[in-house]
């Protein structure tokens, strides 16, 4: 039997040490294409280039791995493997990460890693995306390879209902802290950002982007952050219809609705 | 009673003709500030400016009515205006566009003007992102920005349940054509791309995104494409719980969730 082909891109870059463990986890698991993007895209969410061309390098060509790099953001990596290098082959798995920081509750919204991944899963495939709760690029990864590549054979098992899409968040530990998985809901919340304004060099004003989480469900345990909070690894299987169904009939009503 | 006051951003840059058509359809309404992308930031997304400082321009100051520029992308220049130049300052409504180009559908996802739309809907201000469905530099606004005006006025008159985010696609055609509001669901549907490959002055090869829709249910009378194929215009009322629940129970036999 063939092995599985499997897809893996990241966010943070084709040379962060997150991207190396999740090839290091998948790899026992099949052949692997990975095409990753040149610099750090992080906060790119689902972002596309389009006023400007794309290159692609090789970066490493080996039995069962290739690595290529792409100029553009982490989502024109994965159409640049389905709709060109992959065009009509058969891939049985999208793997996107492993993220150096957060990307649980409306995270996923921001987040160029689960940009890839929901991508991914836009072209059949069943696709992950793993994040690591520590943004520092020498993080321990080691918790965070073990349970991505026992997460990458459990969905490659055996057929799973598509689309697929998982947002799989690790918290910060050795491997013997993780208490195991829960399957969750993304928490409601949202970021409360505050700017750092400094003076430049020639004296203008910038303004630095930075922020906290407030979480609106701190004692929902079906939530990810809950999870999260108390040592587990969270899964949120992700979906794209974004249609607020309860606010469809109010809006008939006050803007006209013609039938 | 004060005027209402409200904020404007797009993703085709400060200098795009959508934007000052949608500065003069919501001007009836109330006072008004601009933060716009100092560059067109089409296919943005939700991205955030995390990596780099970004800079605000100051573009005109009149009565009611002032306009800045920012060097970020359009989710930065909503955070701009709610965590920097307005903090703490009531604002009754967030409109992003008149977008060059369609964002029906699954387009929300790569959209700048509705990333815009609905990163102001986190501040619990209704919220709305207006496309119309040309993407030409000099497209025709004059439909879309007397319905604009409308809607902006419909959202304005009364409170509102919250969060609202609209995502309003307007057809092409002249006023009298258009045949009314429908509020829909997002359609069912993925884009489906083509790289252009050429070489560059170098010898490089580049590749350039194109793509079309391809829709999954053009059938489906309830949905944002059906709509605007038969000329009205849609609102999708958009949320950003991404996860999908039908999914969860089936997950957790796979992934040996822990109670």
């Amino acid at each position: 039997m063939k092995k599985p082909f499997i897809f893996i891109t990241n966010d943070d870059g084709v040379n962060a040490k997150g991207l190396a463990h999740l090839i290091e986890a998948a790899r026992p698991h099949g052949r692997i294409l990975v095409i990753a993007p040149e610099t750090s895209q992080s906060g790119m969410s689902h972002a596309i280039t389009i006023a400007s061309p794309l290159f692609l390098r090789s970066v490493r060509k080996e039995p069962d791995l290739e690595i290529y790099a792409c100029t553009g953001t982490p989502v024109d990596c994965v159409k640049m493997a389905f709709d060109h290098l992959l065009k009509g082959k058969k891939v049985d798995l999208v793997v996107s990460g492993i993220n150096h920081g957060t990307n649980s509750a409306i995270s996923v919204l921001y987040s160029g890693t689960m940009g890839a991944a929901i991508e991914g899963s836009f072209y059949g495939v069943p696709s992950i995306g793993f994040s690591l709760l520590d943004f520092l690029p020498d993080a321990d990864f080691e918790a965070a390879t073990i349970h991505a590549s026992q997460m990458i054979g459990q969905i490659l098992e055996k057929p799973i209902e598509l689309p697929l899409c998982l947002n799989v968040n690790i918290p910060i530990g050795r491997p013997e802290e993780i208490k195991g998985v829960r399957v969750c809901r993304q928490s409601k919340g949202y970021w409360k950002e505050e700017f750092y304004c400094r003076k430049d060099p020639r004296g203008r004003d910038y303004y630095w982007l930075t922020g906290n989480f407030q979480n609106d469900e701190p004692d929902a345990p079906d939530t990810d952050e809950w999870a999260l909070k108390h040592g587990y690894i969270s899964v949120v299987p992700i979906q794209v219809d974004m249609t607020d169904y309860r606010q469809i009939d109010p809006l008939k009503q006050r803007l006209g609705h013609r039938e």
